[in-house]
């Protein structure tokens, strides 16, 4: 595999292959492991271009438990301030010899615009309302871990469907593994072609727990929310859409939430669904750091060198 | 040691080991020893929701000359922006294995807050006008250098003592090795109940001057000065409180000056201070570094390993 | 080498022992050969009180490849906020061991005020309209590269020449090592005084055309051109002065391009010039990497030990 940069890239083969060295990694930070000398003379550049902690966080972390040179550069202090173009700025980059770009930027195709010009690596690490596949696979994992497998399991995501790179690289992944995917929210946020990316609209709350095997929640963006004056408030989403106790106790008694951070508390889930052992919410962000791992020494050709050195 | 919140944490017995230890650390720095391996493996956060220099880099430096991984992250880009709360930025965090969070925050006792949901150990970099511990470490660490023991000083803290966090620690901890602590400066910045921290007021620098063996100033808080309308101006302060030529003639042939940083020439202080020999403020700053390698090693159980090293 | 502040201390000797190291550092990162030991053990802090992508990059990957510990220190986080001078910013810093300072500041002649305060080495990545020697060294590594000698060559500058620390820093450069250099652009942005810099004025591009073994484009800096209401526009600039297709066949057969970046496309260069097998573009990027590398090398006495480790 050359780049990630949608949630099609990835085989159902390579899943598997990305699932199970995951749980090694998995198993190895549990018992404080953290440090593989698989990345060495790698170098990996976060380029974000919208902000993020966990995502370049984990990404962070991943490099730098692989040994890998890690170099951060935002928007707030990059040349594009000063009207490079961003196949420019990846350019240049590229003359500094790194070996994977985490690209996160607000225009949906930015990561296909520039990998022609680039010899590293570029994984997607979110373009707009498009793909964010490393989101995708830590979602896939997480609920693999849980579920065995995810072939003809019934997953909802609930919330602004429209806008959200998750929900699309989740439908895309999870239908590949065999699941069926339905989305549920307020209409304005439902997607005008859910067929496009192969999904199903709900029309209430009662059909989400009647068949969902897995609940997958999205933030509500309250950073876009001051320019949007139409319905619903937050105080109606958390009315209407936010998962609390009852909706929880309405669910089969199997049925698992995600969430993929962060989150807001009051909102789009309350209290009482973080403190449920239905939530898997943080184990996401602790798969989220094993499967970067995985992917980056898989971008670099290095999966191979993670195992033996993890086997020890 | 789990965590170091407060200077309360710190035993007497605890703060001598940790100046020999720190006393051993300074001379391999100043040998140009700067890289061990004792912290191989950890992964130190560095979470600062206010802006630092001095202190962000004295850890980052601390983490990264003990060979942890350091990350940071700082208010601008955090997912806090989102409305993620403390506590679930906390957690989050904390399901990426880090070792050490340290932490700066502007509300007094967040820390306290989130230690109970996470596993990492939590060092206080500063929260709000309430604890600063390494901060009293340092000062506490350089003033015995200096003067063998605080059994019986005398030590005057100068300033904005009612929201200095500085001075709240350091009181604590010097009591705690045997020293008795004055303060001094204008009326609307004295505490309110100098005896909750074990300090005696005093009325006037001619006190001040007479009974002190190490004076201690404080940073006039620029950045707050525009919103506060009231006395003392920063030109009256300098005229009224700061130290210059001629106070500095007024303190005992031995008392010294010591300031935590970032200082106002011109506010607190002027230039005949700063060039003084009885300032050991340009000390302290080398100290941090020391004691903060020191306290990463102590939280992480590694202060034996950092004395092997460094002995060779 | 104690210190890098200004072309003026590159000697032609140094010059010719930085190209022949920079090669063999070129050779090496092309083969995949990313990671070296050599300053080990050391720290390298970058100061950067004006924004950059580009220099601090590169310099950080300069440090990570040569395993020094990299502290990176931006106005925006800096205790410079807080009322604190360049000067005790820096000797405080300096007490926390760092063995090389990359300081880039808005202020001309920053870097000379701070050096006798401080311990450790001092480069220059930027000093106001000044100095930016880095720029100059691997400006003259490329074309040294591209036409084995600076020696006799005619070499002209386009652009804003009064404000650019890098037209200054290469006219000192190429003179030293046997150029002739020229400059042209709109007359407001010509210097007041060219002999001082040793460079003459041409008065029409087809002069530039007809003696120009190598032409260099200077950015134009778009986020000081709204407070600018003078001649010239963008688009009088990119009319009269831009390099453009018609332009780029004027020049003789062999004449090369330069641009220290970041560039701005359809301003002073069109897509034409940035595709052309002119341009030496994207090739500086690449060698301002290894010259970087190189010179913190020098300043840590570490040079033999880098060709040590190259040659294996």
């Amino acid at each position: 595999m050359k780049h990630l940069i949608s949630a099609e890239d990835i085989s159902k083969e390579q899943f598997q292959e990305i699932y199970e060295l995951s749980q090694q990694v998995k198993k190895a930070l549990r018992e404080d492991r953290k440090k593989f000398s698989v990345l060495k003379g790698k170098c990996i550049v976060n380029l974000f271009f919208e902000p993020s902690t966990r995502t370049r966080t984990s990404f962070e972390k991943a490099g730098k438990f692989l040994s890998a040179d890690v170099i951060n550069i935002s928007t707030s202090t990059s040349s594009v301030k000063k009207g490079e173009s961003l196949i420019d700025t990846l350019k240049n980059l590229d003359m500094m010899h790194p070996d994977v770009v985490v690209l996160r930027h607000p225009c949906e195709g930015a990561p296909y615009t520039v990998k022609n010009y680039i010899n590293a690596s570029i994984v997607n690490a979110g373009d707009g309302c498009h793909q964010h596949p490393t989101q995708a696979l830590l979602d896939a994992v997480t609920l693999t871990e849980h579920l065995q497998t995810l072939e003809g399991k019934k997953i909802t995501i609930m919330g602004d469907i429209s806008h959200s790179r998750v929900a699309r690289s989740d439908a895309i992944l999870f239908r590949k593994l065999g699941a069926e995917v339905f989305v549920y929210g307020p209409s304005p946020m439902m997607p005008r072609f859910p067929e496009a990316i192969g999904v199903k609209k709900l029309s209430s709350f009662e059909e989400v727990a009647q068949i969902s095997d897995v609940v997958i929640l999205l933030r509500i963006q309250l950073e876009r929310q001051s320019a949007r004056k139409v319905f619903p408030s937050l105080r109606e989403y958390a009315e209407l859409f936010g998962m609390n106790k009852k909706r929880l106790e309405m669910l089969k008694p199997d049925t698992v939430i995600l969430h993929p951070g962060p989150f807001n508390r009051g909102v789009e889930l309350n209290n009482d669904v973080v403190t449920s052992t239905r939530s898997l919410i943080f184990q996401q962000v602790e798969t989220g750091l094993a499967v970067r791992m995985v992917v980056l020494s898989l971008l670099c050709g290095k999966t191979e060198k993670l195992k033996e050195e993890i086997d020890g």
